[in-house]
């Protein structure tokens, strides 16, 4: 099965037909252009995307909050409002904690609850849908590569991954709250002149750029080495998803003007996502199967 | 067990307390004032909110569009935008049937998909994220009911619970495809002059005037009589849900203008839910339990 073939993929395929759309979830966020606002919803169901041994309720809600935190920043715009649907067979101390970590987070990305919902069900699955300002800003879209930008990138590849493989408790942090970067995101947005493409590696490495390579209708040339990270499992650097490292496809000239950023490539004219020149692009896909 | 002690209720409390907010979910929407929009997001989950052998994926997805759509009509916002999560064991026929309903809604209430996710889960899980603009449209509040205010309402109730109960092909349509009036919530949120309330009897008329009186402190009167019906258990009619009626409570000045409401009504000082002369407050929560 290659890239393409995923269900998830597939399922994406059927949509845009029926909706008659040409890109459905083209990009993390959708953009309100007229309203400025950018609007994402990432929904996390107990043991597909967390698992309770691992993560407390307040950890959950802190990180529920951060994975869409994220999608918004990647997309250029300044987080503002989520609300909050939360399912399950809930216990009153559950919510409570649960709703500690979301105030938390809430505090610390200064974002605020507006509303959602709460019902029973059989597992704890949480949906959040967060909304951000785009006023001022230059919003991502992964159309945007053109051929001779820079890759560029912050934070760890394969850490969250690697926790839960080897439960090594240096690595817990790197996936239970990992580390987003909303005054980075904020410079891209405010300071780049040519339009650029931000997306998050919560989905691994490789599926970022296969994603913009399929849109954006370029290639890539990574050099492995430049990748940030602090494991030696090449598997889970590329594939392994949760990090949320923002993943940034900008002109050079704009590269030079955001501080913090690091290269790890650029984009070709040619198809393919090399990497020390070896293409990616067709192997088995090997990222995280959203449907297996 | 009383309204105030389901667990609902008593999450909601906690949820209050642990974001430092007065009335967290106070109304179906949140209002942004400064953006001029309502946002409100509800999920559904299989065998709690729907059962798959009695309802198809198409109408599953039209219904859960209404579900959405009624909060942001009652709200006096006008539905522009909805983003969909969708959760489960997910089959291709399954989620292009699915999406075939919720472009058939999107094109019955001149709405657009636009964003979601989706997830693998044990059980099918939709999560709505609806968006309505208020421009040149008066918000409802739950806050806004005043003394002697007319209640009046539109549509059927208890219809959607009698099929459910008895599965009667006559009341099928009520549950599967509930009606909800767009043009009427137009005129609400368009003609009155004085606040007012609107909210929709997805969780029965009596949650709904529990609700109203809760927050703005006003007791009701209501005929039974006067209630919109077809069937003849009392306690579908007034506890049922899922019927998605109208109930707004408004001056009698603005009642006047809307064609098409029915009167049940009205507000008084007086605290309590008085139906015929008996008070329903005090009486065991006979409603929809969320939690058991």
């Amino acid at each position: 099965m290659n890239y393409l073939n995923t269900k998830e993929q597939v399922f994406l395929q059927i949509i845009s037909k029926t909706l008659n759309k040409n890109s459905y979830l083209g990009d993390d966020c959708a953009f309100l252009k007229k309203e400025k606002l950018a609007i994402t919803q990432d929904t996390l169901v107990e043991n597909v995307h967390f698992d309770l041994s691992f993560i407390t309720p307040f950890e959950l809600g802190y990180k529920a909050c951060i994975v869409n935190v994220s999608d918004i920043l990647v997309s250029g715009a300044k987080p503002k409002y989520i609300t909050v649907s939360l399912s399950g067979n809930l216990e009153e101390k559950f919510v409570e904690e649960f709703y500690k970590g979301i105030n938390k987070a809430c505090k610390d990305f200064k974002i605020e609850v507006i509303g959602g919902d709460l019902t029973k069900g059989e597992k704890i699955t949480i949906s959040i849908c967060a909304i951000g300002s785009a006023e001022n800003r230059k919003i991502s879209s992964r159309k945007n590569a053109k051929e001779n930008y820079i890759v560029a990138t912050k934070g760890f590849f394969g850490s969250s991954a690697y926790y839960l493989e080897t439960k090594d408790e240096n690595f817990k942090e790197a996936h239970i709250k990992p580390t987003i970067f909303p005054k980075l995101l904020e410079n891209v947005a405010k300071k780049t002149k040519k339009p650029y493409v931000a997306m998050d590696s919560s989905d691994g490495l490789i599926d970022c750029l296969m994603n913009i390579s399929k849109q954006s209708n370029i290639g890539f040339e990574i050099e492995y080495n430049k990748i940030p990270k602090k494991i030696k499992n090449k598997d889970l650097v590329l594939y392994g998803g949760e990090d949320f490292c923002p993943v940034i496809v900008l002109h050079k000239n704009d590269f030079k003007k955001i501080k913090g950023l690091k290269a790890i490539g650029k984009t070709t004219k040619k198809m393919g996502i090399f990497i020390d020149g070896e293409d990616y692009s067709d192997k088995k896909w090997r990222g995280f199967e959203h449907f297996e």
